[in-house]
């Protein structure tokens, strides 16, 4: 089936470009709220399911052992954007296991935030895997690993105990099965990726948000990851990123996860629903307003709020000289 | 009509993202060698015009009277990178009008090439509108303002003598009507974009490739221009850019220029083609590798072209560790 098109990008008066996708709402039985385009379809999740692959981290008791905070709870669910204080509290996470960013097995690039780049060159530094976006969560890997007295080298493999326990839980928690008929690709910073049907995600985040479907021990590790996003959103992306700013503006009412190529899975916990949602061209842009199109719909969000959030759910385009020159709305099926 | 898929993007052995687009390919009487998607619909044409927005300065006799060389012609018609010698060849072309960078209306962004960015910054140095991609086309506006006596202060406006010279020569080469039916749209560098029709876009540039349906000294412009990309083919964009690559490899054979949102245009001067393509959802990888394919079906070239060529026909995608993780091919109508 041909995914409809769910974002519109105007320049002028005129729409420029269009994004096309698949988004679902269940709560954490199955029943589905929302959905429109292909939901079945399996699609790589990539970055978007960063706190469930940070449940062996918590759920090992690695994170208590080593007495992490919610900053480093959150960094190790985040994308973030390579700032001082993300490579500074991804080189404390792997100090309280003994080790460094030698141990660090995710590549090295420049930071994604621009002003953070630019000052790093000015001062004659250069980047370091701590800088990589993944960096809280393969320290976090490295924590779990070192807890438990698993080498950690190699932990980037599909064969390691620390990727075979990671897609234990991801399994679980979505209810897909991760079998030989799994696609599986390699991510950005080389752990494997497997796809799994937009449903299936929906539900995992469904009972990421509620707790509900698992047993104690994974509400209670659910909650605490959720927490910690909640009252330490910088880390989980970084300044004037999406996730950032929805949580900051949103608090516990809405855990979002961005991930590349036009993934975004969410909990709204008060209304007992996740979300996943795919823009078919992995265009973020677009994702980013299809997930804003379903926070303002299901969730209950006051006027200032909704003011507040404009800048994600309707933007407006400027050029070099600030003039504005277009906007990118939600369409057809997200359409307010 | 809903365009059909032209690119798709692979992770592993699976399909992860997809791109849609229309693409048309007509010779200079208009008679479509190809076409796939709607190739009727306006579409911005965005930066991949800046070769006919240059025809003013040529046709006035600006370019003469400055003693422009090849170098500053093709920096005139291309959205370059920032570098060093692009920031130059602008204050250079800017001086013989007796000008700086203080006269140019584009507004300022860092270098597009990180390598630029870096080292300016590490010099403690900050951009200037020089590095905006588009300073090369706006340094050919001032000096065609220049040597005709117009006053360049508010060039960028669409009522302004400049932009109405550029308006009816880009008119005239495509044939579209541009009236007040025409959707206009304010460019990232602050001048007027007109929508236009893919199939008036491509018998443009295949009047550029051959001078066929114009006026002689529009015909010697067109191959002065050209000229001047094949000999200076990265004043066009870039370090490592699609553009510069392909007019390095194939020479005058090929004229191609990138636009953004997805837009491409191109002349096989040998084959009498014109060529214009949009991505439907604006991405460059996309209309890349559409414009890889349409070169590789219409212009004949050498085993060892095309071996050249592949990280731009069938990109590899790599990630921070260097291993390969996906690639990016053609499809549908334009798969090989």
């Amino acid at each position: 089936m041909t995914d409809p098109i769910l974002v519109e990008v105007l320049r002028g008066a005129s729409v420029e470009s269009a994004h096309r996708g698949a988004a679902v709402v269940v709560d954490a039985d199955g029943k589905i709220a929302f959905a429109c385009g292909d939901v079945d379809r399996p699609v790589y999740p990539r970055s978007a399911i960063k706190a469930l692959q940070a449940l062996p981290l918590v759920e090992s008791g690695a994170a208590d052992r080593y007495g992490f905070d919610a900053a480093e709870l959150a960094l190790a669910c985040s994308s973030h954007s390579g700032e001082p204080r993300h490579a500074a509290t991804s080189a404390a996470m792997l100090a309280k296991a003994g080790r460094s960013v030698e141990t660090l097995e995710c590549g090295t690039h420049w930071p994604s935030n621009a002003a953070a780049t630019q000052a790093l060159a000015r001062s004659g530094g250069a980047p370091s895997a701590l800088h990589n976006n993944c960096s809280g969560k393969h320290a976090g890997f490295v924590c779990f690993a070192c807890a438990g007295d698993i080498d950690p080298k190699g932990y980037v493999g599909r064969g390691h105990p620390v990727q075979r326990f990671v897609a234990e839980a991801v399994g679980e928690v979505t209810g897909a099965r991760l079998d030989a008929s799994t696609a599986i690709g390699t991510d950005g910073c080389s752990i494997p990726t497997y796809a799994i049907p937009l449903t299936h995600l929906a539900r995992g985040f469904a009972r990421l948000g509620t707790g509900q479907g698992v047993g104690p021990e994974r509400a209670r590790a659910f909650a605490r990851l959720r927490a910690a996003c909640a009252a330490e959103p910088f880390m989980v992306a970084g300044t004037g990123r999406f996730c950032t700013e929805a949580m900051t503006l949103f608090g516990a009412r809405v855990f979002v996860k961005t991930g590349a190529e036009g993934v975004f899975c969410a909990a709204f916990p008060d209304q007992g629903f996740g979300i996943a949602l795919k823009c078919a061209d992995g265009t973020s842009r677009a994702s980013e307003v299809m997930m804003a199109a379903l926070i303002e719909r299901f969730v209950p969000i006051s006027e200032a709020e909704q003011a507040a959030f404009a800048r994600f759910s309707a933007p407006v385009m400027t050029n070099w000289n600030g003039m504005e020159v277009g906007r990118i709305r939600a369409a057809g099926p997200l359409a307010a």
